[in-house]
């Protein structure tokens, strides 16, 4: 299955929460690439990810960050896929700062962002099938499934009152 | 030209700051439509509009709030387009509770957070159109184009040093 | 007993919290029904259970939820019962998230915001027994006792010191 | 008009947003008595108005506050009339401090929180009404025709786009 | 010995914290009286506490209180006698709603407020012992020999250094 | 008139803040000398105003300052006088920094901290008359005196109602 | 004069701020070249000038953004130089996304950050100054005289009161 | 080896966050000094410290504190070394009060602040070796050699992928 999302972390320890994007991913049959890319640490592979997403097939950007997280903004910085960013949650600040330094973007390079940790790296995988859903109908089938899944789970777990 | 984005604000107070959105997708040549959809007067209308946004050819929506800002998070319930959340300034805590209203969705359904106030309004424009220029050459050559204009307008910016 | 009070909750993750609401409306002699709605997975759960509460015979709504917490502000927007929001504590940001989301609710559609988490849940039954008790000298007898009670179980807690 | 709301504030300063709430009951044809009611000056006078407000016809209290902001809580302490608590915008902190004085309130007296400063204020009135439209059908038809109101006058917003 | 301090808490649960401000004015050779007064289980025991606090003796109170956190404030309205506020440490908000409802007080009732929790706790008691000490050279002596002690203890520490 | 209070300030532009503090201790017929104290420009000063306070006769000292705040902090360090800190409204953060760098204060060196800015500056002159007030039966007087002013003029505030 | 100090800021927009910088590294003396370096529009020209940096003969470097707030992490990232970061205070946030986004940077890329807005800036070139002036005597000594000059001036400045 | 850095803390509490900057300073091969320097019990010898730091062959200053957080501002108003701060997490604030205390210095003291906790200690040392290194080729060498190595160990993290 071919890649058309690419899933970056800034660090290897983003690995447990940006994992349940990438299962996600699986669930919905959606074919990814996954990278531990340091926007710090590996400033060129960075570029060099963002300037050839494109154009190796890829339709979608996940990158999580925690921290000064740098990493989802300079991605789009060199690509004009749409880049979908995952506060990872921080020891210190709980991930405040991670959420401020992905969703504060000036105009010109706009990152998707989604909820702190680990419901915000299942949810960026469910955004990225809704963007590939917008011409697939394949990805749409499979959206409007889950969406049926969840309200019938959430209408049963009501059997677990006690 | 046919509405491919649809742009919902939870008030006319929002429009100041929707317009700019509106002006950008104007600029890159994309049709949309607009609305006032107060989720908490109109919530009939904001299931209605949700649930019929694909079949009438929308393929992504932005949508602006303020304070509890529940619109774009509820738009989100009722489709499975990609729905874009642009945090409005507030009075009194400057928007910070708007994006935390609409950034913390739980999984299922994610919105596209982008900044807080005319920049947010502007990047959310500008993710539509990566969003959309996937599959649309025209659309991805205005992204393309936006960019290097950009490049070459804060380059030349320096010409402002007094 | 009939109901009166209608308790919902985003999830059933939220159970043990809303439970002490249900615990302490048991203790005051109220009849409720429960349910778990979740406002993105079950939006049409959700306006119709707004839109009927009234009718059946409820006279308030309790409705607990976390992070975006969308819930007690959607039903609000559709009934004309006084609705108590119960901001549920997060992993993430404590509930700071849960608080401004529900309790920053436009002119329209006012939800009636208690503390974070437990003692909120169980204030939230109070509050519920509070309005009640307007009307109704059973209920406004048992608040008397109980605050009667809390006064001398406060007092006596002096015994404690060690 | 016979009062059946009580409205205090903590100072005269907090007159300006705390009027809007009054409009607010004139409008709904809601009976009330105005205070100030410094919780911190008048001591006495706030034990006095709490232990007497349900005796002398009140069914539910509004009172506004700002900063440190005892003066919803305290009331609470001495009624058991359902309290709801205004958090006043402040100078320094924009009423987040407000916020949390009256929203963080322990178990056996709630106050019923609502947004900060002026919808907020406008928004305890209609809770009020909220409240007392429980068991009057006048208050609660004036209820519904509000909603409508506020729904008609959304949807024709949309003609202020410019 | 006389009681010349003093201690007040909203709860038993603030009791761990406030132990500590006991045992610091053990330490100090200052006599106390401690009390569990809930300023909303028990207004009238507060305001009478606050009134009769100067004519029994006390010269200094120290007051310790969590989340909405009215004690200190209240027994400052109802006294002249200086009041030290002690923020508990909340399980939600870790005392930052303690610390804003304790030191943002209006002019008139102001309140002497020391760090969030247990180093709080303790200076607290050591306040109260500079306070006493102006006038009182025991005291006085006692804290220059506790200034110099925590000089050479910190001094010392570096032997702790592995 | 001798003076008992030292009133010291980090910066002349908190001088608009801190005068009030002194017409304060004017009204109360307090005498007290005012200094600008940099902790960062003048450090020297500092040590040298704090170790003498006691000997020429102070009783407390009134401290403001801004942002990283550390006057009050290290005046307290140098003296066994009770320091009360003034946290300065500033620019950018409204004095949240002001707050937090003057009351986190750890074991050893308490500072007795008001609230933000001005009402802050004259509670700590009110403060200050409370501490002098335990055994100076004028001063004592002047506080009651102006408790029932204050009282006074809270309700005479009504008239102010339109 | 040589540059020393390379002067980056991440939009025009930044100037009045960092403008502060350059005409306090006049003052002092300091040689430096200053630049538009947008990261999010220029991420070829930022690689290129961190790479450069210290071959081209500077020795530190000052770098002020707002908002996510990218440049000065970034920078970091691609030389060894040590970069000092400046928060720009933002509309929205006030600075506080700057701050976090500038410090909050992971083990590898340190930045050195100052305090938001206006004195940061200022502050930035007087760190500047202290770095190059551990091995240069006329800077060091222009430390030393602007040290005594800021004494004196804040000594005087107690002419002020009035 | 002769000490070119002196390494100070507020309290004995903070040394095992900033044993990792001692530790960092060791593989980097630079002499340091350490100290426990409580600013606010030793404000004798913080002065002390700060005074003599340049003339016994310091070049630069780490310093880590919490809470109030004056160790690191108080050596800068005392030094024109350049003075690094690391804000220690608290058990309160998780450290925004130490960061705050830290970075909001006025003009004349700056404090080059690293991030909250451990990685800060680290980022420290580097930001130390950084300064060393403008004029210490071995140095250079030490922090090209650790860029290089962690941008081999980020990148070969991939294989920790399950």
């Amino acid at each position: 299955m071919a890649s058309v999302v690419g899933v970056a972390m800034g660090s290897i320890s983003d690995w447990p929460t940006m994992k349940l994007a990438c299962q996600q991913l699986d669930k919905l049959g959606i074919g990814y690439e996954k990278h531990v890319i340091s926007a710090h640490r590996m400033p060129d592979e960075l570029q060099a990810f963002g300037k050839s997403a494109r154009n190796k097939g890829l339709k979608a950007i996940i990158a999580g960050a925690g921290g000064a997280a740098h990493l989802p903004g300079m991605i789009a910085a060199n690509t004009t896929l749409p880049v979908i960013g995952v506060p990872i949650k921080t020891r210190t600040l709980n991930g405040v700062d991670s959420l401020l330094s992905i969703v504060q973007m000036p105009f010109g390079a706009p990152v998707a962002t989604v909820s702190i940790g680990e419901s915000g790296a299942k949810n960026a995988a469910l955004l990225a099938a809704q963007i590939l859903g917008i011409n697939d109908k394949t990805i749409h089938q499979k959206l409007l499934d889950l969406k049926h899944e969840q309200r019938v789970e959430a209408k049963n777990s009501e059997q677990q009152f006690d």
